[in-house]
């Protein structure tokens, strides 16, 4: 093996005690309480890019959560990879259903649980430690080479598309590699040629001035709750469609070929549920569930509250209630329409004796896919089946990466997905965690993908 | 004026002062954390029953929170009445609405502001302060009085029927008087001849086996708010009609009898509309305001909750959600009748992919309603026709009072509701007060009819 592979090996424990610290910083960037947190990841990030050999390390300053950029450009007549990943979180609740403390990582059975953990503190850091060990080991670098970390990714990035647009020449590349990503199994990787666009919605339900009386006034007023869960329940037939009047009207349908790349992906049903702890799969009718999950446009409740909630009886109609809701959208959905026609339907289901209205919450993005003939993937493809023994599936994701449209359309550069998270890891759940052997394959790959990149002249 | 009334006047301070002590002890008997609360408020009453004159006190346990019971009965020939109230207190959320800590007592402009002010520690204190003016000034009561104060009423007194059951002879009277009522108006009198029965429960939807990330599996697994959302709509069509099945095949059709006599209580809608903050009443058609709140059978959503609540999104598809519902039921639906088609309804609305349990809650009350020709109404008619100078509105009342059954059913007696709540009190809700002058006027009411009652000699 390479020098660089010797380096990694023997700073092992220093990396992985790094890790936990990084971990310790609750920088969840939904909730504004956690705005310092965030700028305190940031500091660190800084400080581990600067550690590494990066240069011009800055903290650039949003409106909102801010960006740490820094660089090494010392490849002359070699592309320009941007590398792309994140270091806010998704909130923790609810609390009560993780084993141990969401900012106190340990580690269990080799793998360390902690919010960010896996998504995306873990793989973040993999490409910070693995130009590392190929300066140190080499006193250079393949490529050219620009980090571009962000702080508000888990609320829809919604300061970069103008951060990136104002420095969009320091910025300029051919290529991102986000580390957000997944690995496909453990045994088998993935590239992954799309993912959804997103939007988000809040309506709230607003009835009597206070709340009342249920014996006194039930069945006399309208009930918010009657009311949203009447609105909510409309959206959806009984088959998954979605009932919202144009949802689908520029999606654009799955051609034979998307059909064809999606099935060759295996699916195993009992494993799915057994997974999932669900006793049978569902979804839009028309659809196996890795189209349902990759390439067909979904609408999801994520929240309802109102009324009382704690043990016992409370015998209220409550003044108020609410609902959250978010839309993953496929190409061509503009979520920006998606929003428009959510609040129309909302209108025209708002019952008498309550008023609805709603808030644009800030998860916000388009829809993103990249041809799979992209040359590359073809350098990301020999990478994979070299580390793995096997040629990758081409697969779609559910999930949303905002940034990518955005790079698309102010640098002119695709962003090829590079992580290790597993999906069993529970991102966005209660006892997130991250495989450590992710954490080492992740090194790896990453200071064999620059070297395979630095054989190109152009991408 | 009397002696007793001379008596009222100049403790009237005293008497203020000890009715805010007695609003101190947060007394909610839905939450298991204020168990010993219940019991400090019971020494509190038989403390203050004890002081007024009143016998053989005692706080009687039970399963759950206790009793306090007391007596008079040196009125040979003459009647045994009960006086009845409660001295447990609904819960206080949401607690960011109240003006001033629940449990906190002010007086703002001749009101008291507190949980339980007016339902019931205000009304139930009045009966107690009257007959110790009466023994103070008279040396004997009217009547043979028995006091009977429990500690569960807002939980649906599950453990007074064995209790009344098992002392039936102690307890035995010719008539029950309940001091947990309300006045019509400040300047109207109302006899409330019925109240709604009532049964309660709680459904929990279980999806996948822990939280979901919405991009990754939105689409693909059943997602428990929507199972929620579709089963709750489900219950009423749009007119305001109860859509479980059976729900209304015991339900005495309205008499023109009774349509008259509601009919006869002048309803004016703007100044309803007003005072509760709608924009527009709405409910079962067919049927006005006042048959819909009184006399027919209501199913309310009383709370629902699954997913993220906080500010921000949080892209998740939750593993869990509820609701809670209770039925106020009319003559002559059983609530355990309903309770078994609201768990058979539920049953037939649960989707593929989710699992749906239901828990019965605690408060369960059969329907009431008396015969307006009763002879003890004709006592507190005339009572009420001196002390507001108009005769009284028979009418009915949505709420719920299932000790009266039992007392019908147990101790043969009917119960006359006897008690100085004005509607716009918010009780069950932040913000509830009492009137200072209604605490007064409640004061002079009973010694008024206990003096009346005196006059018959058999009810």
């Amino acid at each position: 093996m390479a020098e660089w592979t010797d380096y990694l090996a023997s700073h092992r424990d220093q990396f992985l005690t790094e890790l936990l610290d990084f971990l310790r910083i609750p920088s969840i960037s939904s909730l504004p309480e956690h705005a310092e947190d965030i700028q305190q990841a940031a500091k660190w990030v800084a400080s581990r890019m600067k550690k590494a050999g990066i240069e011009e390390v800055q903290i650039m300053p949003t409106e909102g959560h801010p960006v740490v950029y820094g660089e090494w450009l010392h490849a002359p007549d070699k592309p320009t990879i941007m590398i792309y990943g994140h270091f806010d979180t998704q909130p923790v609740d609810p609390l009560d259903k993780w084993e141990t403390s969401p900012f106190k990582p340990v580690i269990r059975n080799g793998r360390v649980y902690a919010r960010g953990a896996s998504d995306d503190k873990g793989n973040m850091l993999i490409p910070i430690l693995a130009i590392e060990a190929l300066l140190a080991s080499e006193g250079v670098l393949p490529v050219n080479v620009k980090c571009f970390f962000e702080g508000q990714e888990e609320i829809g990035s919604p300061d970069i598309p103008l951060l990136v647009e104002e420095h969009k020449d320091a910025f300029a590349c051919d290529l991102v590699i986000s580390a957000d990503g997944l690995q496909w199994r453990e045994d088998q990787p993935a590239i992954f040629l799309g993912f959804k666009g997103m939007c988000a919605l809040q309506v709230d339900v607003k009835g009597p001035g206070h709340d009342l009386h249920s014996g006194i006034y039930g069945g006399a007023v309208q009930n918010p709750l009657h009311a949203l869960v009447h609105l909510l329940d409309s959206m959806h037939d009984g088959d998954g469609r979605v009932l919202v009047e144009g949802f689908y009207d520029t999606v654009k349908p799955l051609s034979d070929s998307d059909r064809r790349q999606i099935s060759a992906v295996p699916f195993d049903e009992s494993e799915y549920k057994e997974a999932l702890g669900i006793s049978d799969i569902f979804g839009e009718v028309g659809y196996n569930t890795h189209e349902r999950a990759w390439a067909r446009p979904t609408l999801e409740i994520n929240g309802v509250w109102g009324g009382f909630q704690e043990e016992g009886v409370k015998a209220v109609i409550p003044s108020e209630a609410h609902g959250k809701i978010t839309c993953r959208l496929v190409a061509d959905q503009d979520p920006a329409d998606i929003l428009a026609l959510l609040e129309t339907h909302i209108k025209c289901h708002t019952p008498i004796g309550v008023a609805m209205t709603t808030q644009r919450l800030s998860s916000f993005a388009y829809p993103y896919v990249m041809p799979s003939d992209y040359p590359g993937n073809q350098a990301v493809h020999e990478v994979l089946e070299t580390l793995y023994g096997k040629a990758p599936y081409y697969v779609r994701l559910g999930g949303t990466l905002p940034i990518c449209s955005h790079f698309r359309d102010i640098l002119g550069a695709y962003t090829i997905m590079f992580g290790f998270c597993l999906e069993d890891e529970r991102i966005h759940a209660p006892n997130e965690h991250f495989r450590l052997t992710s954490f080492d394959r992740g090194q790896t790959a990453y200071g064999m993908l620059l070297h395979k990149l630095g054989e190109y002249d152009t991408l």
